[in-house]
């Protein structure tokens, strides 16, 4: 294990926080908050230190293999999630280090689950911090790292395979370097179009700037009690549109660019994404079309649920808690499935989807055709035997892990439904579930344990399970 | 596809049945209850005519390929199902078909869920034939017929494959049927053995066949409203014993017979089933103790409704959904595991739960030494990768069917708990489950259609999902 180089990236990580924390210190600064932007310049300061006393010392060795890739990004997040519930603690809005600790990972990992009572009392200093976790967490720190620094050669790559969302990493040109800076412009762009967007429909600067960080970072922390419900319907509806376009594969975007539509559209993950959408909103405006005055208060409220839990972004504009079971039912499912792969939203994501259905087709196929070769394709390419594996392995180790969370938090001794979704929703990176942790609920009702137990579970659901999986493999920390 | 000698099979399926009614007519000529008596003779009379008449044309060719084979035993279990129900609809106790189709399938495929809300009302007859259905589905209707009848040739292998539960059916001794042979005595031995401990522990004759068919074959249905709850502690500890002993993998049964002792306690699986067991014992009466006078008692208890649901018996002497959450949680996570392949109880199967986990610690190991190649073995065998694959596919086939059964039946608007425990309780043979499926409740509040969905996962679950699947697959209806 390589731990210099380790050391030095984490410096990097924590200079780049340093830089990140000045934003909210002028938003303080801007609504007069001065003991708000005091804390965020001191936090800011401490990073900057940590930062440089960390990197003063060069690396031995430039090259970065797979697990080192994976430690050191889930080592990162984990420091990022502890210097940015700092300032929590120093305004004394969340005074408990759990606490602090678990809204800010809420926010790194786009989770959105806040263990706070009253959101509207927080100053605007750290409401904007809260939703800029959300947009910094969203792409990834390291595609952002490798967007604009030239930090390290090839092995770079496995960086982004640990922090990318998908089963497998698609360069969408040759250089890493390239991509990430791709990538990037792509979620400006998006971030800059919804901020206009929303600010033509009537919004502030403000609530625009941290609605579309929550909404392109597939977040979910607003900055009201009600979360998305006090805003118009106009308003909600350009929200569902953005989250939905924030939980399309960006690749999709690379090639619209490319002005390779029909490329863009053939993508098999993206087709079923827009599928499972309209399916589940369609059953679920039947359902519960009765329970609102008009057929398009119910539309509305449909397609912003099923945009807000399948993007895993967690917004809400009503209580879904009190929609009928199988409406609820739907929203569990998606909970589930997730976004695309490659793009800011978490889950299992679509693609793993159509490859166990795949997987599972080609398994009976093969019990009617036993001697039948038969290779798993998507969107024209024989899908690598690694792949398939890694897929599978994936989803025991996803199911292993929430019924193992499930269990722990039980001592807690709240219902089934609760637990459930609870670790559903902070495993996804959703942030509300039903039940005690329902849209009009929060999580401060856990204990500290749970609270912890939920915090490894947005960390681990957000990095794909591998990169902190690994932090406890005793082979992993062995010199080689 | 060969439909001739499905047909055929199907005949001689019929005929067995024919057979296995006369027992519930000679208990109710017994107990002098004449008009159940006639009713389980007219089904008799019918199975044995309907079988004669299937079973009249010899099949074209004896070879069954393994798609048929998985057709036949998959229609096969239906069917058996459908005339099972009819005695219920003639003796009038159980009117309605969905429901009598519904309680004899449960039977079957040794579930033990109920549609009854007063079992005690029910004829002697037809309490025996509810027992004795579990002890006929338990170690499985081909199994027996490969036992005793000369039926075809090698290829019945593929009868016994889609019959028996596990990942890789081990054949114990070169020969299916001297196979099945084995399997049926030792299963016949420990229902001899069984019947004559209740005795010796008080119970009636009646009272202890009936637990006897429910413990061996993991069934569940009991004779009393309160389940077990009013036998005697010593009694109770018996059928404790018994379960977890149905539960273990009939190979180490076998080992033992041949005094192969250092073979059979080194199974891997038998290994992980009695640390499981143990496990989750000490959890849960660390967890109730303070709920009941005595340590004796919460340790009797805790004992019971382990052996009872990881086995997937589904007895109980207590209500245990009025225990904490953490003893619940604990009890729907042996409800995923199940007893050991090659037993008679269902579940994912604990051998399969042991090939994930080292299937998860070869990805990982993979990603910190990437150029290693290492093989999953088990029981000092290398794991063959199709095992592997098919375990994979098993799992994700597993989780889709059970979430779009709970979808399916979240149509009738009951709480999520209720119908996440009804599926999996169904699914995985168990009987009940917890909230409005709970120890003290039945599944006759379930609309037909939702009852129908639950049959079927029933079915699916005792046959290992891929022969009912298979039916729907239109590829297989093709000829070749």
């Amino acid at each position: 294990m390589n731990i210099s180089i380790i050391v030095y990236i984490i410096g990097w990580i924590l200079e780049f926080e340093s830089a990140f924390l000045i934003l909210p210190a002028v938003v303080g600064a801007i609504y007069g908050e001065y003991k708000s932007c005091a804390a965020y310049i001191a936090v800011s300061l401490i990073c900057l230190l940590c930062g440089y006393l960390l990197k003063r010392k060069n690396p031995r060795r430039s090259e970065l293999y797979t697990r080192e890739g994976f430690v050191t990004v889930a080592l990162s997040w984990l420091i990022m999630s502890i210097f940015g519930a700092l300032p929590f603690m120093f305004t004394g809005e969340i005074p408990n280090f759990i606490d602090a600790l678990f809204e800010t990972a809420s926010g790194f990992t786009t989770t959105g689950a806040s263990i706070l009572n009253d959101i509207e009392s927080l100053s605007h200093a750290s409401l904007f911090w809260r939703s800029f976790t959300h947009w910094i967490g969203g792409m990834g720190v390291f595609v952002f790292i490798m967007a604009i620094l030239p930090l390290m050669g090839a092995s770079t790559m496995n960086l982004m395979r640990a922090e990318s969302p998908g089963p497998s990493v698609g360069k969408l040109v040759p250089r890493v370097k390239d991509t990430a800076k791709i990538l990037y412009q792509i979620y400006i762009g998006m971030t800059v179009a919804g901020t206009v967007v929303f600010m033509l429909c009537g919004m502030n600067l403000f609530d625009s700037l941290t609605t579309i960080f929550g909404t392109v970072g597939t977040g979910g922390f607003g900055t009201h009690n009600d979360s998305i419900a006090s805003f118009t319907p106009l308003q909600q509806n350009m929200i569902t549109l953005f989250m939905i376009l924030s939980g399309v594969n960006y690749t999709v975007y690379f090639c619209l660019l490319r002005r390779q539509l029909k490329e863009a559209f053939s993508i098999e993950e993206f087709k079923w994404y827009i599928i499972i959408i309209l399916a589940s909103a369609g059953v679920i405006i039947w359902n519960i079309h009765g329970m609102y005055p008009s057929l398009s208060e119910a539309v509305r409220h449909a397609f912003f649920q099923v945009g807000s839990i399948i993007t895993t972004t967690g917004f809400s504009t009503v209580d879904f808690d009190m929609w009928p079971q199988l409406s609820r039912t739907i929203l569990i499912l998606l909970m589930f499935s997730g976004a695309c792969a490659g793009s800011t939203g978490g889950g299992i994501k679509v693609s793993r989807l159509i490859i166990l259905m795949k997987s599972v087709k080609k398994e009976l196929s093969m019990i009617i055709h036993p001697r039948m070769v038969k290779k798993i394709s998507m969107d024209g390419h024989t899908l690598p035997d690694e792949t398939l594996r890694s897929t599978s392995a994936y989803i025991a180790i996803y199911f292993l892990l929430m019924f193992a969370s499930i269990l722990l938090i039980g001592i807690d001794e709240f219902d089934f439904t609760t637990n459930f979704t609870a670790v559903l929703a902070t495993f996804n990176n959703i942030g509300p579930g039903l039940g005690m942790v329902g849209p009009s609920h929060n999580f401060s009702i856990f204990s500290p344990f749970s609270k912890c137990v939920l915090i490894f579970d947005m960390l681990t659901g957000r990095l794909e399970l591998f990169p902190m999986l690994i932090l406890f493999m005793p082979s992993c920390w062995k010199k080689y």
